[in-house]
């Protein structure tokens, strides 16, 4: 046996409470080492007489299913549901010649078929000790089947003329604004709703100097470029009525320069009230160039006297300790839920901001509404802040990343398959239904781009979004072909003009949506990859099965095993397929098949 | 390289804050597999344009310390203090013959020189975002110094007779009272104070029917068996008068049968206010048979009709999310520390309460006082509980494990050091030194029964607590030759007669407690284990270094490596010993010394 391989952690993404009775325990092994795994679990406090009087341990005994296989470890899975909600465990390993207990202090050989129960010692085993209902994630039962649609408000929809610029001129910058609005978001709801979006992710709206407003001066009130804050109150009563949430993009890691705390401590240094809300290192504050507008010249190199987000000086870092800051910021996250009803709170460098005040964000919003959903933005596997106490959710780079080297093949498809599956075999299943996933965003280069402007490969990148657990998250204008570089050009005004858009990718939107909606398959957690020469994989649910076929390459000849031949509808076209031997997969092409009966 | 052994998390004990500007980084790897590790680190916004006017990542590349070694691992360590608090890191791996880059989602080959940042993608790396402050580890300063002394308090010392039972008698049981009180433990703090102890812990001293009093009645209260409120209030002040610590034991997982709340429970069944109080799954909550008293019978088997401690009806868990529970439950623990100063709260079943009110325990206490120590009864490896947002240390059975099992001869010596070493690469610093090491207490046999009554073999075990990073407690009586089997043997009345002590011992549990005030070396983090027959280790701190060899067999011929042979102190008798070849030792004997210099 590879012992070194052997990887089991209670309390971790290898054992979860995954809801109010049941316990999701995972073992890794080294890649077919293994014959049989079984788990030996049992109450802790389960002891009674054997037949000889003395103490013995009630315990089941069961084997673990093989769910995952990647390039170096097996996966074992089992759901298992202790009566009293306490658990130990150990695994019983077979390897066609010996047996070994793995437990919590080491993994040892059982040389004799009794010696499991002569040298039994509870406290070798692993420890689940309580199911705590009030540990378990509480994500809203709503998320995990929203279809989300992220909207860069200056860029959308202006319900008037409101810039001098002309609308879409290129190039864009990060200072230029081009009036888009809220108003224009409310006139282009039934657009959304029509497309088949259940949520708005908004990046932010309160008021800051920058067209992206990730600078904040004043988070109680929008931006007047975007209107009022009544204007954001119809904003959101109009969008409930079409059944789409609102979610908001709050950045609490760090306010802009303007941000009134901030320009007193500029002013009264030492002296002023606000100095422990920031982290001043020296006095004076500013110790860089100022502009003749008096802003902050951003420029790299000289050690600032403040913490800041990355190392511009016109966003100081917030010390979320402070009873002022934190006052301040809740009562910001508090007012938008309870004032304006909103649904979410997308949090902007969640990453950066202390784990003790995320947990105050997410205890602050869910009194004030306990269907709230909380988003994080972390680029990096997130389990830390994937407890239940922090974010229900992240942006899931995590599967963004294999998608996107594969497609743009900077990944062998065998190194996509191992990273799809370990993240599938490492990430709780009651995260992974709520994730936001995405392939584009403000933060990165559009995926029509990143593509090569080529509509079908950008469909595969689609395709693999939707079939993906988790919500689908489509970036403004990606639906109808929009492309561009990193930011600030992949913040281009939308296309309005159907001459400009590409109708026949917004109709495929439209049927990916139109069929996760009623293809549970769609949102399964797992994908069976089959052994092929293209990308192809199974997706099962109880009610339903598709099988998926990705040509990421040249017109191609497709192998394919013989269990899969058969009789298919295309789900995208709807006619009859017969997969057999030697079929052709145009370049670039796919197939979304459903078996028929 | 073997791929499959290497494992790093960030934000784990892998890669924790050890103090407010250094981070911790471990990563293990196959056992002698890699020649040389270095890790290659920056902030992850630090891009400067290179000789090309590119963007270059700034970085560093250091050398990693291979720290530990186990039977199957080794473990590379390194101390970083990134300037900004933020680092992305990864690893690069020699094995002799190729060159590897792990980082967060891959091992990969670097074919050539230049691939590294040829195909350079900081999105490969791993992440400590922020090394935020507020989630550091605030352990209290004066607990890593402490010499605990835990006392059962109805057996330790009774000032005056209170009790028909004579003091001793045996056998002790669970329910009969010997009248050990609060006034006599203050009159035997000089005694303590004397041996050197600086903390003690007492274990529940609320109003309870149980000799134990883990069966809380009444929170406010002090048992009137063990004396009044304002005895305890004198208690402490006579213990902080010398420099004694004081930690209560808590029981918030679970109340008593008589407990007020729950009794109302019982009588006014679903309309009591205090239902959700409790996990009530069914009424009426009594299904079970009472006896004469109104009491439970304890027994196994029936389903009970409530949530209990084990399956004990007299012990019904606290449901700690409802808000009359909570409060509760805080305003005790506040009170205990602002109304009499207490200096600690251990924490009875701590594993089994939610996350989510540990969190609030720890906050209601640093508030009410800002150095009061949480300590928690978690049997297991304990890291998801030792995040420093809930405990500060846990009851160490993570090292009593291998210390009991070795020198009970149920533990070879290699399977010893490979335990102790996984723990000590495994368990953050910060941590460890501020365990609650143990070898005995009230919920175990004694050490000295466990190691067959055989001083030689108990002085061993007091010689690993006693040399191991953490701070030591001594189970009343132990220091004085008690011995016992386990609950209710262990509790047996403290021997005061000096007829009955072993002095000797005492002398030698004094001797220790000053040689680890003296040598900061007894409290290094480290072990480094000699190649010998024997079991010999070195640790040493920047001013001191010592030497210990044990025995834990027959009279033997010790092989130790030329390196360390040379002139010591013995530490114990203050006597010149030559270390050479073919040295003696005596039957269960050790040495600890010193180099002389």
């Amino acid at each position: 046996m590879n012992k070194s391989a052997l990887w089991h952690q209670a309390k971790s993404e290898y054992a979860y409470a995954y809801d109010k009775e049941t316990l999701h325990i995972v073992l890794r092994t080294a890649k077919n080492d293994i014959d049989t795994v079984q788990i030996i679990h049992g109450d802790p406090f389960n002891w009674v007489g054997d037949k000889n009087g003395l103490p013995h341990w009630k315990n089941q005994i069961e084997i673990m299913e093989k769910r995952y296989q990647s390039d170096l470890f097996d996966y074992y899975f089992i759901a298992i549901k202790p009566p009293y909600l306490r658990t130990k465990y150990a695994f019983l390993l077979h390897d066609g010649k010996d047996k070994y207990l793995f437990g919590a202090r080491q993994s040892r050989l059982i040389s004799k078929d009794n010696e499991l129960y002569e040298t039994f010692d509870l406290s070798e085993y692993f420890n689940f000790p309580y199911l705590n209902h009030e540990d378990l994630h509480n994500t809203p039962s709503w998320v995990k089947d929203t279809i989300w649609y992220q909207i860069f408000p200056d860029r959308f929809y202006a319900d008037q003329k409101n810039s001098n610029l002309t609308w879409g001129k290129l190039p864009v910058t990060n200072h230029e604004l081009y009036g888009g609005n809220l108003k224009g978001i409310i006139e282009k709801l039934p657009y959304l709703q029509e497309l088949g979006i259940t949520g708005i992710y908004c990046t932010p709206l309160f008021k800051s100097p920058s067209a992206h407003k990730y600078d904040t001066t004043d988070y109680f009130l929008i931006d007047p470029q975007f209107g009022t804050n009544e204007d954001f109150k119809n904003l959101v009563i109009q969008a409930h009525k079409r059944n789409i949430k609102v979610m908001l993009d709050g950045v609490f890691n760090h306010c802009g320069y303007d941000h009134p705390f901030f320009q007193d401590v500029i002013k009264n240094g030492e002296k002023s009230k606000y100095k422990d809300c920031f982290y001043i290192d020296e006095f004076p504050v500013v110790n860089f160039p100022l502009n003749k507008h008096q802003k902050p010249i951003n420029y790299h190199g000289q050690k600032l006297n403040l913490k800041t987000f990355a190392f511009t000086p016109y966003m100081p870092k917030w010390n979320t300790s402070n009873p002022i800051t934190s006052k301040h910021l809740l009562d910001v996250i508090k007012y938008w839920i309870t004032e304006f009803d909103i649904d979410g709170w997308r949090l902007d460098v969640s990453n950066e901001i202390s784990h003790d005040f995320l947990r105050q964000i997410k205890k602050v919003s869910r009194d004030a509404k306990k269907d709230t959903f909380i988003l994080g933005e972390n680029w990096d596997s997130s389990i830390p802040w994937l407890q239940g106490d922090q974010l229900d959710s992240v942006m899931n780079y995590d599967l963004s990343y294999p998608i996107w080297k594969y497609l743009e093949h900077k990944m062998d498809i065998n190194t996509f398959k191992d990273m799809v599956t370990n993240y599938l075999a490492k990430t709780p299943k009651n995260v992974m239904e709520n994730m936001f996933n995405l392939v584009g965003c403000h933060d990165t280069v559009r995926i029509k781009r990143r593509l090569n402007d080529d509509n079908r490969r950008m469909k595969l990148s689609y395709v693999l979004m939707f079939l993906s657990s988790g919500a689908p998250n489509i970036y403004y204008g990606d639906e109808i072909g929009m492309t561009g570089e990193h930011d600030p050009d992949n913040r281009r005004c939308m296309l309005w003009d159907k001459k400009d858009q590409d109708l026949e990718f917004k109709t495929f939107t439209s049927s990916l949506i139109s069929l996760r909606n009623h293809h549970p398959s769609f949102k399964a957690y797992d994908y069976h990859f089959i052994d092929s020469n293209i990308l192809a994989f199974t997706k099962e649910d109880k009610k339903d099965s598709i099988l998926v076929l990705i040509n990421n390459g040249d017109k191609t000849e497709i192998s394919l095993p013989k269990e899969v031949f058969g009789t298919y509808k295309n789900l995208i076209n709807l006619e009859s397929i017969d997969i057999h031997d030697k079929m052709i997969l145009e370049t670039y092409g796919f197939l979304i098949l459903s078996k028929e009966v």
